[in-house]
């Protein structure tokens, strides 16, 4: 059942979404609120961008074009309605591909920046979910992973051009690999915990292409206090 | 000037030390804490032990044989007469030589755990300070490297033994490439912020070699309060 929903944090952000299909997540948020932001910045990408979570919270941050490309057609057409309603068609457009296919079409070193919330999960010699299921193209590295999100990055950022991406933290070292592997500099990281004592179950991280090395490992980022509710500092990128 | 300290929070355990040549420091107490001990372990072997704080506090910890090496000959005088003041010359064996020649001549895969607290600093094109001073090798990658200390490592341990270093978070994307070239795979992370809302400072690794993959980030460690006194949790490490 398709839903009209505000953006949480941004009142006068709305949101399309089927919670049986594609629902918008926190790590989107966070990782709008992460990603390095410049007044010079003219273009940016978001890839698999579902219903458009994160070029919402971007577009009330810069006046850069957004593009965003999602695989998938019926989350693609709620990504498309979300824009409509925020009247964002101006700011942000988006194309219903495969961008492991459309990239090299694309002019190369357009992008000052970059942003994925890509599928999390590795395909196992095992696997054996249908790949055509909503869910499974999103969660799993079916349709894209690691080794091509960053050989697509390579070339369509600029040079200095920045890609930030949210993930899990077991997948750090693999990120780490492909972005070198790719003259993707990793530049800054911060882990996110569900609560003090617990370990980070989300991680975001930065990279410039072909930026010098020194990595900025950021303050951690806790999202509940002791009493379940959101921290302080949770509550502040939510308003 | 050569003096006898208590190790911080050790009330039994006395090193020696010269301020002016060699002290040791936090990182070696965090990093003797973070390492992973296990009952069965019988060999372990510290690289780089300086006046010997690692195996000190490791000693406190394990039955296991504690090997050492130390390059610098007065420094490894200083690890000499610590380990006999605590009459620790049955559990603690230590060996002056350069360890990226004598690992050839070692047994390999004989050690369940290896430590390190090594040089931090990579050597630059332009880099002119006195590369025989002692504070120098200690620092910087003149007689050791990362490359080389994972590859010793690699002969040295048993399958699925493990090395565990302290480092700086800036040098993260090189310890986890040398760790897999070796196959070394990145088990557990800790990121130690000298205070909240700062950017972290120590980064502790741990690796296992021929390990499955999938890393555990652990929860971050703060050194100072907001009234700059130690914190709970790293008082607990000193008592």
């Amino acid at each position: 059942m398709k839903m009209i929903n505000y953006l949480l944090g941004y009142e006068n952000l709305k949101i399309v979404q089927d919670p049986d299909m594609f629902k918008f997540s926190l790590d989107s948020i966070l990782l709008a609120n992460f990603a390095t932001i410049n007044r010079k910045f003219k273009n940016i990408l978001d890839i698999g961008t579902g219903n458009a979570p994160i070029p919402l919270v971007i577009s009330t941050k810069t006046k850069a074009h957004i593009d965003c490309i999602e695989i998938q057609k019926q989350v693609y057409n709620m990504g498309v309605e979300t824009i409509d309603i925020n009247n964002l068609t101006n700011q942000i457009s988006i194309y219903n591909g495969d961008v492991t296919k459309l990239y090299l079409d694309m002019p190369s070193e357009k992008y000052d920046l970059i942003t994925c919330n890509p599928p999390y999960f590795k395909i196992t010699p095992d696997f054996n979910a249908n790949k055509n299921d909503y869910k499974t193209i999103a969660r799993h590295e079916v349709k894209l992973n690691l080794e091509q999100l960053m050989k697509i990055s390579r070339r369509l950022l600029k040079n200095g051009g920045l890609i930030s991406i949210v993930h899990r933290p077991e997948r750090l070292v693999d990120i780490l690999i492909e972005m070198r592997n790719n003259n993707i500099e990793p530049k800054k990281i911060q882990f996110v915990y569900p609560k003090k004592g617990e370990d980070a179950n989300i991680l975001l991280i930065e990279g410039s292409k072909n930026g010098k090395s020194g990595l900025k490992m950021m303050n951690p980022l806790y999202v509940y206090d002791i009493d379940d509710e959101y921290t302080e500092e949770i509550k502040k990128i939510f308003t």
